[in-house]
């Protein structure tokens, strides 16, 4: 299974910082690819140099249009948005789909079409929050949390501590 | 069993709309309260204006001494922090603790008396990611989802749908 995870409507003065944050959450959480329907190089450049330092090939792409990105995604397709129906109720049938997904989200707006042109509208509880917040909680019960045992076979890697911090680095 | 998330070093300029995140983030998967040592009325208004319409009797508040506070309080004190033990070795051990919680997220830089003043510092994976992320996996794992059910009676109620926005407003 691959995942791929495209952030809508990137602004640029507003967003650079959770744009980032939702691609390292992305990668951390173990999807394979973000994609950005807005180019924006800072965002890239921050996740490529995690990339290089963490690990784990993850990749950043740009696409012109979303719409025929979408269209043409083979696997199953699905949108998050605290309108969509709730993740405790569609996670076992979802969980059950095998193959490629891609998982679509927005910022403030969203197109309102995206909501027709996908297999689901998953909502992470319908009360307002953050699309960082449900990203990571959808790829976390997606994969059962064995995510966050990935080894991402980086240059950095950290050593568990009960208390303080020990990373250790290949030159 | 109530949840106190703790924000440590929130910055003016840069930080506004991630703390904001963390904030809702915080109320929607199940935290009573957000607690920040820099006080930032911008990030409390638009908190308390999201309680206003979406309910669940969720607070924010200041504090001057963050040391004083988590020394002071009485529960359990868990540390988000790539650099602990992984969540899903810790998680079986932390859902037997009955009783409050607090739940201290820091931003880019966490003073290092921090790691030895808590139960627990806790990584919700080794990988450099998201405050916001982290929060809303390790909430939604310790109360295993039902955070998701929570009914929040407020004004704005989402009606979830397969396709489309439905929201039922009270007057």
């Amino acid at each position: 299974m691959s995942i791929i995870v495209l952030r809508l409507g990137h602004r640029f003065a507003r967003d650079k910082r959770l744009s980032t944050h939702v691609a390292l959450t992305s990668r951390a959480f173990g999807a394979d690819k973000i994609v950005f329907d807005v180019q924006d190089s800072d965002v890239k450049d921050s996740i490529e140099a995690v990339c290089e330092s963490w690990g784990g090939g993850f990749q950043v792409e740009y696409i012109k249009n979303w719409k025929t990105f979408v269209k043409g995604f083979s696997g199953l397709k699905i949108h998050l948005t605290m309108y969509g129906l709730n993740l405790n109720g569609v996670l076992p049938e979802i969980r059950k789909l095998k193959g490629d997904k891609l998982i679509i989200i927005g910022g403030q707006k969203v197109p309102s079409e995206v909501y027709g042109m996908v297999d689901y509208n998953v909502a992470v509880g319908g009360q307002p929050h953050s699309e960082v917040a449900a990203l990571a909680v959808f790829l976390d019960r997606l994969q059962d949390g064995v995510e966050l045992d990935k080894d991402f076979k980086g240059r950095n890697r950290i050593i568990p501590q009960a208390r303080g911090k020990k990373v250790v680095s290949d030159e």
